[in-house]
């Protein structure tokens, strides 16, 4: 019976791929996923199907309709499929396929190694896809360090949580591109933050107060 | 300079070790782990040191005392050393170390993805070494399901969530030594789950209440 596998894939380095995302996306008919999950797989020789993020409601359909067509399809999950990754949106739109998850090393993973935060210790938070930020409020006052995938850009984050009282002198670590060679750790004042340029591959550590 | 290296190796297969799990490991001059993790890298030449439950913190000192010395130093983590690993007891013992951790596959991730659960979602929890299990109770009625590393047999756990008033239909799963060959997931109600028997290696999901 042919099978969906949602292959995460980490934070983009092949450094963090594991042998079970090598071999799954190996043994597959199709293989789904941005042109930078893509490359990781120079040696891929079946069909290629490249998401993008107009594209993402359009691709995930058709990989389930070659699911049921007989082929086994992978789709490349940036991170983690189960963490702000395609599991969830592919949950919604099916419930029924034979389906099977490999877990990826997620960005938040790297960016607490990164900054040596033990992470069990902390608020996790997505905002992908969210639409407004008003939810990282509830965390910022709980003594524990947030480390968040903001939805929109890092400054806009942190402009939203200026003008929603958070202190301007708070410390804040911004991680961009982690995993790719010009991979950047910038440490700063939420108001320092706000003021900077980042890209959109980014992971926000917001730090408790003391 | 010599450092020390904190190694995700993941819940236990191979299957999921990281290239930089493997690169890092590969590099030192020392490498510090229980036997299971050693035996992930057979063709390793140097010094090994072996971790056992009752000479953790030795080891940990061992293995700064040989940074200390020159020598370049790995402590393989099982899962990632910044969730429930050894990140946390080192910064501890001392946080003025070169040290460089590579994150790895939690079980917990391992967990969700069998169970195809999205685990930016859940409540995430360890109870290994707290002494006690009452800060899991903070987490049974807010809505989300509780992915949790308990830190006695999983039937304790179930126990003691009966004695302290959590319904005894209340659904639950157990996966039992995730990513090896006898690999086992067990559903069942609490009530069940309390009257059953299980090995060490374990991660405990508790579905919300509906």
């Amino acid at each position: 019976m042919s099978k969906l596998y949602l292959v995460g894939i980490g934070p983009g380095s092949s450094d963090y791929l594991t042998a079970a995302a090598i071999n799954t996306a190996g043994s597959v008919d199709v293989l789904v996923g941005s042109q930078r999950a893509l490359d990781l797989f120079p040696g891929f020789e079946g069909q290629t199907l490249i998401l993008r993020a107009r594209n993402m409601d359009e691709m995930m359909k058709k990989s389930i309709y070659l699911v049921d067509e007989g082929k086994n399809v992978a789709i490349l999950s940036t991170g983690d499929p189960g963490f702000s990754g395609v599991l969830n949106p592919i949950l919604k739109l099916r419930d029924d396929l034979d389906l099977e998850v490999i877990p990826g090393i997620s960005s938040l993973q790297l960016a607490a190694a990164r900054l040596q935060i033990p992470w069990d210790q902390v608020n996790l938070l997505t905002l992908h896809g969210k639409g407004n930020s008003k939810i990282i409020l509830d965390f910022m006052d709980n003594g524990k360090p947030t480390i968040v995938l903001p939805d929109f850009k890092v400054e806009k984050l942190a402009q939203f949580l200026l003008e929603n009282g958070v202190d301007q002198d708070r410390k804040v670590a911004v991680c961009e591109r982690l995993s790719y060679p010009d991979e950047r750790i910038v440490n700063g004042t939420l108001k320092e933050i706000a003021a900077m340029d980042f890209t959109y591959l980014c992971v926000v550590i917001i730090y408790e107060t003391f």
